[in-house]
């Protein structure tokens, strides 16, 4: 049996507490045994979960021991009473450690509008307790999960000052689910030494080169967070952007982010394909993230994928209703290597048969260029099949 | 047979001409026996089709005497032997009648970036004018359609100034579709005599309140135009926004262009059910505009129609995400007499079983209201289901 080699200090636990069905494992306690300087990004949907609101408050604290998350009720739109419950949740999970409620963040993931079932919360988080160990990280990247497939975490091993560091990266997510699934978490754990300041911007800077880079459905969740602990229990002397090996650390932390989001966007639902949209010679960068984010949230293009046809047309028709400016004439269009569009118009000389192949690929890439400036933006997606259809319809 | 009856001084034809596979009927010719006055709404895509950017200098020509029109085919993203092939079709369907090339409309529907067969548009525009005639109406409805089920035509009489007027309509579209299909078509003929300025009013108005709400994926596309003709042949006084009559003309007009739009919207790829979103209390009708757009094109609402589930959940966080102004414990969310939503949260006594009949009626009503202030809103879509997903991969 693999295991997940978690950061010194860290322990972890995943049991089934009885609040999704058959069984499945639905909370997870990720405990560190010293507190920790914490970083978090979250959801810009007006509408935020409880637990949301909880844990934005929990950075402000910056001494975190523990983080306590459920699977199968999201605890959002659910008023003062999904605050009261978010916030007991927290004070169970402290009190054995013997730290404040506002040391612990809480993650809820599943039905939008439902009260959590606190009686099996208060059991499960005994449960978890008895089952914590450095060795139980597979069981916690389990209990996330909704409707993915697979777990999905991984951990990495640097030296940082002569010190051997660990980051561990744990992840759920697959689409916005049925029932009002609402969605993605990440957890970063790490036991670096790290100044806050740094740890923020560092994880503000990697989240939005991975997880605000990715799009299933287009849809942004109620409980989307990504959360990061720095224990410091590693010894190296903290960690500031003007370190030297700062560099290192953060690279690692944005390459580890960036494969967590591409296991998210693999395991989209119904998805068979990773299809990276990447917009060069826009007017700015925002106006190429527009162009690429109409280009990979359209049906029509997804359903393309799907059926494995190079349909250049809903391409140029999407790149034009979106809010970038874009000259019909000066486009281009290429499949990985294979030109199909140049200057607004089928290439002569393309091959058909070739971006055919491009587009039967597992993973594949669609180079847009406007040519009317230097902005440029890319964004990761998949293709849309009938079975996200099945998947999110029953 | 059933036959569509023309305003006076019309005649059309439909035939195929092989564009199409399996010898469907492609092409379509309306023909006024009178120079008429004419109005148009065009597609706000940046990347117009040729026909497109032809027809806004026909509507300025102000004489029109034909529209003809191709299906299989769109003529978009074909750079100038577009616009050359457009104005050739223009021209040999305007010397039968001795008139100029700027007195005919061209549209075209169909796969983006293809050339025109043009010796197959030469031969059709010949057949179609021997099967030119008063009674072949539907023919031309028929031949408008792409992946449309159904024709889609009416014609509705009422009485101007003593004298009766006739005012027909024509539509094909149904989602944007395979491959790279470029889409809406709307023609409006009528034998009422109206000032111009009056006609571009009204068309713009009921297209606003009628094709410019329904949304079936949220794709807007190369092609959408939506062309009048009145050529007062039916002896009216001239119709202005001052006549006495105007009103019942106008009313006449929106009430045609909004049947045409739900008989789209039920015609849906693969859809079961109309579904219609109406957001009031938002901070703008720009507002509501927003939130109702991000509930109707969210294909998490869209697959939930389709599943018979009334997740109010996935509405709230559509309209969070939206661009319109939320505040979460203000919002009400009702499906047609069933209160789901009080404040966002779970009206405590909500009935699903209630809910659920709603949800699996043929058409429904969504009513939000934001309680922020007095912007309202209302869009007209359907339900997603596999169906969608094989049309569009297939």
């Amino acid at each position: 049996m693999k295991k997940l080699i978690l950061p010194k200090g860290f322990s972890a636990a995943g049991i089934a507490a009885g609040i999704k069905p058959k069984k499945k494992k639905d909370m997870a306690l990720i405990v560190s045994d010293a507190p920790s300087v914490t970083a978090g990004v979250f959801t810009t949907n007006q509408i935020k979960a409880a637990p949301v609101k909880w844990d934005i408050q929990v950075v402000e604290h910056n001494r975190s021991r523990a983080i306590v998350m459920n699977s199968g009720v999201a605890n959002a739109c659910t008023g003062t009473q999904g605050e009261t419950d978010t916030q007991a949740m927290a004070a169970l999970t402290a009190s054995p450690l013997g730290v404040e409620a506002a040391d612990v963040f809480v993650c809820s993931t599943g039905t939008i509008g439902k009260f959590l079932p606190m009686d099996k919360i208060f059991n499960g988080i005994e449960k978890l307790y008895k089952h914590l160990s450095p060795d139980n990280g597979l069981d916690a990247a389990e209990a996330m999960m909704t409707t993915d497939l697979v777990p999905k975490s991984l951990t990495v091993e640097i030296e940082i000052g002569g010190k051997p560091v660990r980051l561990t990266g744990l992840a759920k997510g697959s689409g916005m689910i049925e029932p009002n699934m609402a969605t993605m978490l990440a957890f970063i754990l790490t036991d670096a030494k790290v100044e806050k300041h740094a740890l923020q911007c560092a994880l503000r800077a990697a989240t939005d080169t991975s997880f605000n880079r990715i799009s299933v459905d287009g849809d942004q969740s109620t409980n989307d967070s990504v959360i990061a602990l720095a224990n410091g229990m590693a010894g190296n002397d903290v960690l500031t952007q003007d370190s030297a090996d700062w560099g290192l650390f953060f690279q690692t932390l944005e390459k580890m982010l960036f494969e967590l989001a591409m296991m998210i966007v693999r395991d989209g639902e119904g998805a068979t394909k990773l299809v990276t949209v990447r917009v060069i010679g826009a007017g700015s960068n925002g106006e190429a993230n527009e162009a690429a984010r109409a280009v990979a949230n359209s049906m029509l293009n997804k359903t393309a994928w799907a059926g494995k046809r190079p349909n250049w047309g809903r391409i140029m028709d999407a790149i034009g209703y979106s809010h970038a400016q874009v000259q019909e004439n000066r486009v281009d269009i290429t499949y990985d290597e294979v030109p199909l569009v140049r200057g607004g118009m089928a290439y002569p000389g393309a091959s058909i048969d070739d971006a055919i192949a491009v587009v039967a690929k597992d993973a594949f890439t669609i180079h847009i260029n406007l040519n009317l400036g230097g902005g440029e933006a890319v964004v990761y997606t998949c293709d849309c099949t009938e079975e996200y259809v099945r998947i999110n319809v029953e």
